[in-house]
């Protein structure tokens, strides 16, 4: 018991990459070559009995430094701070941080910047939870819809959406949310599985893969797309024969197309009945979508994982630009953000499937989609979680896909916690794994040379 | 005269910031502080005989070291590359900047790392121009269409510009491209003022700048708007009542508000007749801006020193949402990027007036519509630079504005380059200025601590 109130003291980073692309998992028409990645944040405090908040931004590789940069220009707003205060109010920090003026400049609201930011909040967020004694998903469920409110930042959405309808939809959201907590806890959230579908897999693989992927009890799966249309016509045809008539297949551009080419290459592959076109253009193309999802119909329109704030989703809902939401909980500024983009969505009526993968995404997100079940869309009739099936031991609480579902999480927290044993290995570029990886390469370069 | 072909050796990087906070210049709605920061770049070559390349991004300080190490992340990808094929064909560099796909996942192309990408390239750009001996306006308005546009990067924006359309307009834009250059270099490019419009500034010290900006010929200012609807109407009617009817007024909220607010205030103030509305609220909202522009009219709508990148530009035109175009010279990826929106601007027939101030922003943007006058849209009609009047002096070929007027450069480069007494003195922290600052602070500290 601390004579003053616990603060935050320190606020470490680390530099955390997994050499993913020697394996070709991960692989798209625009990631050929992805090392997974995590700019990961501790968030430490002087009180014993207090647990630590641990977040992250995911990242692909090259610039993860840049990101771990950016975290660490965060760190006067963070460290001294009351932990009481922040837990009571994580959307203040939010606050605080996207409206850090000088910082501001760098975005607003986008990219490196946000990202670092997202993952200070969901740090906070996770220590919040801890502290609680709840996961997290059931710390939002059981929350006043009045505090949830004051977490959402509304400024420049409330065009579209405006605190009173917010605490409306969460208010509605109530009825029945205890019935909805017990299924959840018995039966888990409908996740589809990503992994027999990247780029780089031979077609053995892909049939390998999306037949263990049905037999797991998976309702859905996605292929990359985009890169050779006569290769995507041949592995949709070797999927849809594979998992059957009834069997959802998604597939996921990567934002590799103008909008009339989206157009052309999409209805080129409409025979194999894809269920969504993901990331048909670039994610800032809100009118783009839009005139895509007009000629592709009944094709679902699904984006998401590269928007970069709750404003970009805005104007998708307005433009109806798109038939699926893809939140990602590590891309905008962390839970406080999402909850906007999730009452955006309730409110305009598009289903949210989540993207996931990456590093520890699918630890994260389960937790904003099993509270968006439980206490605001009040279904999963539609919403999937992305679910990809490696680096998940990295994590303490590592996610449990069982049947084609994500089993609701029971440890306190935001299931965000990395092992230590990971963080030792795979820092970059001083953890073991990347020190004698380094090494091997710096001495068959000078073996090279000497040739 | 080098055995081999000259190449690129160095990418040599630098934080400096400007301490222009404790004046209040640049002060508005939502920039209270800013320290008018350059996260500079200079490109370093093996051939005695070719000049270094200098390009930068601006900031406002905090996160200037961010920026920093998003430039130090490409340099990979120059470092000993021919600088004759760089300044041949710099867009194939853009097009390997943006193309890292690893890098790409910290955007795509917005934020940190986009901006980092133009420092970069706009560094190659000033290299290239000073090689050919030609201020960098005149290399662009001197070049051939056909190469021109072979330097544009059309991802993404197809569905409203092609190449063929670009190229018509080039070669469109080369009739009487001659006898304009005679009159740009007599008469210069007709720019509007800031200098006495910057919120934290007194009544008195507006009234004496206001004047002093029409007696030195401007014929529009700006006042920054947004942060108290009393003070902005005081202000308004103050500097209405200085320059008199003739005088376009400009005000700009700096994104301060939500939509439905941009709109009350914008009317509130429609009395004192602004000519424009700047940037009435978020950048990423393309819609919003055609509703604000709907409702405001006649008042127009001007954006883009905050916009990403040409996507987004491109909806602003689509959507038809802006009625002024304000391109920044160092927020998106370079000149190969400014050309493809000033083409968009040109086939929508929306006037650009470049966003200019910070530090060596009008410097920059002087040379992209000088271009876009003597090849491109062919007319200065509504067509202004913004103008502010510090921190010039700190370039080598300052900006030089007479009678309301940038005088056309004719010093070879893209005016990039800073003088080495201002790179000494500000670099952050260790430049004499800053040393002497943070010992004198921590001194400060220390005896406040003592008390």
């Amino acid at each position: 018991m601390s004579p003053t109130p616990a603060r935050i003291t320190a606020v470490d980073t680390y530099d955390i990459r997994f050499p993913t692309s020697r394996e070709l998992d991960g692989s798209d028409a625009m990631n050929p070559d992805p090392d997974y990645s995590a700019a990961y944040v501790v968030l430490r405090t002087d009180a014993a009995d207090f647990p630590e908040g641990h977040g992250f931004t995911f990242t692909i590789g090259r610039g993860n430094d840049v990101q771990v940069a950016a975290i660490d220009a965060l760190r006067g707003h963070v460290v001294g701070r009351s932990v009481d205060e922040l837990c009571t109010d994580p959307g203040s920090l939010g606050r605080d941080l996207i409206g850090d003026s000088q910082l501001r400049w760098l975005g607003p609201e986008k990219g490196v910047m946000h990202m670092a930011i997202g993952a200070v909040i969901n740090a906070v967020w996770d220590l919040a939870a801890k502290r609680a004694h709840k996961p997290l998903w059931q710390l939002l469920a059981d929350a006043e819809p009045e505090w949830l409110v004051r977490q959402v930042d509304f400024r420049y959405i409330t065009d579209a959406l405006t605190p009173d309808e917010a605490l409306d939809l969460l208010r509605r959201g109530k009825e029945g949310a205890a019935e909805r907590a017990a299924t959840l806890r018995a039966k888990g959230f409908p996740a589809y599985t990503t992994s027999p579908g990247w780029l780089g897999y031979s077609d053995e693989k892909l049939t390998r893969l999306a037949a263990e992927a049905v037999a797991d009890g998976f309702t859905q799966i996605k292929l990359k797309v985009g890169a050779d249309l006569a290769d995507d016509v041949r592995r949709c045809r070797v999927a849809r024969s594979v998992v059957g008539p009834d069997i959802r297949i998604a597939i996921d551009a990567n934002q590799r197309w103008n909008v009339d080419e989206a157009i052309t290459w999409t209805k080129a592959l409409a025979e194999f009945l894809p269920y969504w076109i993901e990331e048909p253009t670039s994610p800032d193309d809100v009118l783009g979508h839009a005139t895509v999802r007009r000629a592709v119909a009944p094709v679902k329109v699904a984006t998401g994982e590269h928007v970069q704030n709750r404003i970009i989703f805005k104007q998708l809902l307005q433009a109806g630009a798109i038939d699926v939401l893809q939140i990602d909980a590590a891309r905008v500024g962390g839970v406080n953000e999402n909850l906007a983009i999730l009452l955006l969505a309730a409110k305009f009526g598009v289903p949210v499937c989540p993207h996931a993968g990456g590093v520890g995404l699918c630890e994260l997100v389960q937790h904003l989609s099993m509270f968006d079940y439980v206490a605001l869309s009040g279904t999963t009739d539609d919403r999937v979680i992305e679910y990809v099936g490696h680096l998940h031991d990295h994590f303490r609480d590592p996610v449990v896909v069982h049947e084609g579902h994500y089993m609701a999480p029971s440890t306190p927290g935001f299931s965000s916690t990395m092992r230590p044993e990971s963080i030792a290995e795979f820092t970059y570029p001083g953890g073991t794994f990347w020190a004698a990886d380094l090494a091997q390469q710096a001495l068959t370069d000078q073996k090279g040379e000497a040739a």
